[in-house]
């Protein structure tokens, strides 16, 4: 963790115009009939989990390109995002990926507190072939043709939930890779009906306060058809299985030009959204820091959440999934965890009243200003203000770079060399 | 209609080598252990419905430019349309589109008699105002915010139904351009909500013989957001609706490489496929000839249809619908009808015993060359042979030039001028 | 125009929470070292020209839905062009459009010296017909098969010069619908060759002073191929023609995902950076309001025009170029225009030597939040304050809207009923 | 090798087929005027050459799931390069990848010769580090701002054409990944601007009688921005360099949507299209084998190349690039080769006069159907003959199953174990 006395010291370097900001941010929404410190509250009671694998450096099929201190294991990766929680206070969270992440559940119960973190979703994976496996997933695995390969990918899903229920989590997340590269390699209606099978396997073997979260993707792995490759087929899924199933948004998973947003509209208008993996992206699944490309897209979907609060049993999942591979993935996650609040921010600052109006009498343009007066609001003192109040960092980037975590790490994290090639 | 002399003297013309053709064709296929004839009996079996605004030359928001002897009304294009099915003897019916092809149903009937015609889904028209309507659809339809305006769009689809019922129809397809061109225009499930319960209004007044169909679209005319964006909505409609009520896939309506053909597979595992509107397209809703894009697309939707007539209830409808700015409407109609027969034939050619093994055994090598091979079977003397059987053309292209009937129908039909500017 | 007494009225209701903000935002801007005097002048100074066929309403091949008050010929338009200005302050030229605004010069300058406006670049059309022309643009104009209606579009342009020459204009924008619907109806290469030579008929009868731009679309009006379908081809063109010839970038003419500011760096890095077509889209050439969907790319864009500017000579045109067909189309201009100067001044304000410095260390994180906070500094009151030091509307919406201009009009001007439909 | 006795005996069995296609085939061509003799000569003249790399299982960054018998360096790759020219007769040559082929040039042409093969295009590899290389290219290579970097990926340039030049070689494609994930990461300009230093310096030592390609390609593995983002960089880079320089098109490179053949018509043009990397794709650069999504498309790229043949001069450079993720690579190879010498054969079949006419005349409709019939010729029998006469297989994936070439080799190469994970 950072030493208390350097994130001070970070702190009292810009806390002066800190407060400059805020007040002179709350005398503006003051104007405009908000009291800022009701925002501020409900911003700080926010949080995203952290994924375990996103403390890593990620990479492409044509390489990666480790930084310094890559976490050797779970316990290093839950010594990172504790201080990605210290710093920003809005990631209380972490999203195991088993087996990468498979550790005696005591310990890991252990390390997160230490790191004063506690377990969201399971994730299994079934993408890959581990050392030890008897049966591949080369050709699928809940939608396998082989009733072995099938079995062996519902046992390692079953595991995944008895190590998560030890730990405190609550949910699973599946995302699976499977599907085809060519036509007619795979009948899509025995692969599917082989997928929905498997899935109510698992499905039937969740604890009673449980969800199942399953995730749509378009391609890739598979580059001519995926079993679960859009909305559509998830909540077809979601509807099969039950009332504990519920369909997983990546915001990366899409078809270019689709609305997000409104997919996560119908959903929520389906009882069926389950939740987000949040991060950005310009091509496929780029899995880029969130916001980093379409910033106004994420408040858009930010603003659909906002409006659903109005129920009290709407309670979506929010995760980050990202690939971190030019920046210090510590760093990227921060950023994004506070790029989600800050949507999260903006959308709360929307004039519901004043939206409604302009939608019910069709004022398309007073209702796009709307949400863009909303957006373009600087909310940045808010955050800042919600993670002082808890004790992390004004500024986490400029703190976490002041403690040397990342130089201190690396002298105990043997230097790890770049993925070899080949995988072109 | 074409006198039978021309449709003769073309006929003579190709024979000799049609006869070679089909011969050679009907020994190779014996070598690969298919009857020709049985295929040839299938095609000839098979009909696609016309849109009767297709016999029109299309334009876009930029400009039109009309042909020669473009039809005047519904009973100018039951004559088009009646060509159309006398050269092919594949489009037995045609589709109506109200208010352009309203008319008193006893002259529907009899022109529709006279040209050899019956008539296929009605198709609604709320995306337009009509010079006598009391409300605009500016702002929408059927999920307008205004109750009198939804309530306009409902009775004038009950109108298409009782037109319908008078001519024999058995379906509405309903295809609205409801939507938002603006983030904030509009309340994603208010909306919804507002079309579900004026569809339910439609469905509620359909005869228990009929079906409703409606189409997704994922933009234009409207252009940030569409109620109907895709199919998962659409389903979702379906489910709502009832037993009656079923997706219709127009395979221009997707976002950018979006696998269309899991889409026919995954609505008809969820026994809502309603039907299709076939045309091609590169870019968006571009409405081109069917297959003039790309052939193998229609083809691997073909092999899902194939697939799934193991189920003798299955029985979707199949259309064409197209615009055509730069051909004769009636050749583009015609080669379009023949490359819906072409797909059909070759899909009917996949060894599909021998598909079900390499997909069992994920030989996705030889699967793919299983759909290959029927693919590059040059189909020609099968639906040649098809239609000389039943008194068609053997080159349908040819005889419609040869007889000069657009020549003769432009002396009848008043020269049209190019729609103005100024929608840009 | 605008009565004086409410230009007033609107300001004085604003005016002191706009002294507010405007003196919080320039406490804040001096602790990040930047004088917002500065800044609100390099606004004050920017322009925008503004197209005269976008206050009239768009529409789609589907359908228009016209407003209330269309204005019925070019002298309507300067109008209506010269309340925006009167406004905003932000578009003091207008983009003429022939044949659409063809008048005898004198009237034209007239009317524009009377709503306070000069003439931007003149637009061609040659992507449709006009009831007194010879030959048809069915099948091409510039680069049609048939000489002698190339020769017409050449002729069309030159008259567009000559115009343009009579009345200010610098410049002649050439957009052509030319392409194919089919493979292989048209040899992309002799295409090609025949557009270079008609252009350089055009480019060799361009005045010293005058530039050229030619623009890109990747489709639409044709579906399978465009003449100038990108910014490569484009690129060929400026180079072929000459130092006058410069490439013109309309945002929503690119394909999907497409990094549009990595174009606008290349072009200008060649040297042939000829201007904009400001708008925004999702889909294809949507023609939405700048910046509705995606903000943060045209700042984006604009963050390379502003490091551009280092160079003396670089002086690009911008133009917006919509199609409003749910709104108002003066408040869609205004709100526009006010966007493009948002961006330019949210570009203003980033630091460019500290991004400089991450770019050259690749700190990538720091860089991207360098963007960032400009980008999320809330310019508006800057906007609004060089509104009114010359003259213009804090808040030009509402002071449109408290002047009755539309109602006011709407009573000269009659009304036009919606183009009927039949183009599908 | 594989035994000439199984070859014979794989012959054996499809030859009295063969023949009857062929006769039949034959016949049909001499009524349409075409002499099969002629076709199947230029087909049996036409190669296209093999990547060392596509002889290995590929994969994603989720997985690798290697094949039986992976290859273990370059002589084990030449090896099975050889097979796929043996049965097939269409690849004569094999694309280097250095370092991953770096060998003695002594036994580089020692195995080529015993494989029957000579040496195509040299590929250099600067988007992966290698284990003793002083500088990563984390954030660059030819372009990156460190000048010791950049001069490290220049040498690495100049080793593959010294190594190229030893082995018979005469060209040098040269492919980088650097680029940028975020706005802001890197200056679009300055980083071009070091590009073309670094590609002039490896031009300059260029020999005499090489060319030096450049791919381009929009995104992945930077998935903000990459430097040679399209073909109008990479044209401009082309033209940057010199005669020597030619722009490389791999088919999977292209935004979505995009004309790749008018891409390819527009390079031509420009004297610039230096030649091909042939695969499919549905989605990005998937890398799937040639013509399995859209062999239409193929057809209309060759149908580009067939009509420039005209010019003898035009001598555009032929090779595979796929990533065989699911089937085994010499069956792809084998199959992709088939399918571009079909492409070509489709194109040769072309009416170029009819075709010619109808574009003069603007008959759409009939020279679309020009095209169509072309393509929907069954060549099968026109390859095969093409591969026998030249003493490969009628059926190179049935010859190569009865060898039981893998089998054999997986007993001499040990087993490789999938790829860990980690890089999501």
């Amino acid at each position: 963790m950072i030493a208390q006395d350097i994130l001070d010291e970070s702190n009292a370097a810009v806390s002066t115009d800190h407060d400059a900001d805020y007040a002179a941010l709350g005398d503006h929404l003051a104007r405009r009939g908000i009291d800022i410190a009701a925002i501020a509250g409900q911003v700080a009671g926010y949080g995203v989990a952290v994924p375990s694998w996103g403390v890593g450096t990620g990479g492409t099929r044509f390489a990666r390109f480790p930084g310094k201190g890559e976490p050797r294991h779970i316990f290093d990766k839950l010594a990172d995002c504790g201080v990605i929680n210290q710093l920003t206070r809005a990631t209380p969270s972490v999203s195991l990926h088993v087996p990468w992440d498979d550790a005696p559940a005591a310990d890991l119960l252990a390390a997160g507190e230490a790191a004063g973190l506690s377990f969201d979703a399971m994730n299994s994976n079934t993408f890959q072939d581990q050392p030890d496996q008897p049966y591949s997933y080369k050709f699928g695995s809940l939608s396998h043709t082989d009733a072995a390969t099938r079995a062996q990918a519902v046992e390692h899903n079953l595991h995944c939930i008895e190590l998560g229920q030890a730990i405190g989590s609550k949910a699973l997340t599946v995302w699976i890779g499977d599907g085809s590269n060519f036509p007619g390699q795979s009948n899509f209606t025995k692969q599917f009906e082989r997928y929905l099978a498997s899935a109510s396997e698992i499905y039937n073997s969740l604890p009673a306060d449980w969800s199942l979260f399953t995730e749509h993707k378009m391609y890739e792995p598979a580059f001519y058809s995926t079993v679960v490759q859009d909305w559509g087929t998830n909540l077809m899924i979601a509807q099969h299985l039950g009332p504990k199933a519920k369909c997983l948004v990546d915001l990366g998973h899409h078809a270019p030009n689709v609305n997000i947003e409104m997919i996560v509209a119908r959903l929520i208008h389906a009882g069926k959204l389950g939740g987000f993996h949040f991060n950005d992206s310009k091509y496929g699944d780029d899995d880029l820091d969130t916001a980093a490309i379409d910033p106004y897209r994420l408040f858009l979907v930010f603003n659909e959440l906002v409006e659903a609060e109005t129920d009290p049993a709407f309670d979506p999942a929010h995760m980050l999934d990202q690939s971190h591979n030019v920046t210090d993935p510590i760093e990227s996650l921060m950023s994004s965890a506070m790029e989600v609040q800050r949507a999260y921010a903006q959308a709360l600052l929307v004039d519901r009243v004043a939206l409604a109006g302009y939608q019910e009498s069709n004022d398309a343009l007073m209702a796009s200003r709307t949400l863009k007066v909303a957006f373009r609001t600087d909310v940045d003192p808010i955050l800042a203000e919600a993670r002082r109040s808890r004790g992390g960092a004004i500024d986490p980037i400029a703190a976490y770079r002041l403690s040397g975590y990342r130089a201190r790490v690396a002298a105990e994290r043997p230097e790890v060399s770049g993925a070899g090639g080949g995988i072109v």
